[in-house]
């Protein structure tokens, strides 16, 4: 067993997406992020199975901040207001300074086809998980997996978005506005979002 | 060139899915696809790239009939409402007897993670082509990309309700209630779905 290293977890991930972003995600070795990152490749192994977990082991936290909140929202609460209060709590996970680095992640991902199959298959895992949360509060089908899914478009038009934005801010504005936006897309008779 | 057979695509795929679903899409190769069809491996190779796009050739033309219709809306109708006429479209394209076809093909795609990923790619594209064509219409964002994951969403829960189905009938009733849902989901003030 090595020595602890301050935060080596943090400085790992750094270096892992300095590299990824630097000299692609294929022809980064473990050995270059260690020593990057001033560590020891057994060090590495201590905290992330492999290099691509670097990029995936933040979602499943996130996985559960989302459906926790919705598990804990007022009994009375609608589906959609519900997954609202979900959403809020995944906003509140993506502060301003945490922007730098989505960005380069979801840049690295967007280079490599099978990192945006895993990204898409941890979405459709998020949803899933979603939507059994709120069979669990009582909701019924096709209810529950269509505000399950609503939520997690929200999620990925928001975080889009929020990436790609040059002003600064968190993540969580530009949710609770998809959200509206998402309603008022589906209100009876209105023309939303036509110029 | 071999001598043309009747209807030789569609008895590939008839075959390949009954091997797939008998022994598992990895366990099945295409001389056995080939000679279950009773025809050769060189007809196979005329009609599909490989083993794997028997199962995916189908998304590409379901893809552009869906945002054909929704590109040949009126020009005055809302977003939602160019999505439900695509929805509409793509609902009519899975009539009663391509059901039994359909809950095979997901039943090999569910048995294995790689064609699992390969068809939450295809969704993707699905609704990124979708939100370009509402773009093209004067759609602006966020609206556009959220319309668009939403007509995914209906297509996706309309889709696994109607393969899991008892009853005969088509997708297109399963898609109109799927998309009334969602509406009455985000409806404001509404406790849609909760039993």
């Amino acid at each position: 067993m090595g020595r602890w290293e301050p935060n080596a977890r943090g400085r790992l991930a750094e270096a892992a997406l300095e590299l990824y972003s630097e000299r692609g995600f294929e022809q980064t070795t473990v050995a270059e992020i260690a020593r990057r990152a001033g560590l020891t490749e057994r060090t590495f192994f201590r905290h992330y199975a492999d290099k691509r977990e670097v990029l995936f082991s933040g979602v499943v936290p996130l996985r559960d901040l989302f459906t926790r909140a919705v598990a804990d929202a007022p009994g009375a609460a609608a589906p959609v207001d519900a997954v609202a209060l979900g959403l809020e709590a995944l906003g509140e996970a993506f502060p301003s300074d945490r922007r730098a680095f989505s960005r380069v992640r979801q840049e690295v991902i967007t280079a490599n086809a099978e990192l945006q199959e895993r990204e898409l298959v941890k979405l459709a895992s998020m949803a899933d998980e979603l939507a059994d949360t709120l069979r669990a509060r009582g909701v019924s089908e096709p209810a529950a997996s269509l505000a399950a899914e609503a939520g997690i478009a929200v999620f990925k038009v928001a975080f889009e978005r929020w990436i790609g934005a040059d002003e600064e801010g968190g993540l969580a504005p530009l949710i609770r506005e998809a959200l509206a936006e998402l309603k008022a897309v589906l209100a009876p008779g209105r023309g939303a979002g036509v110029v």
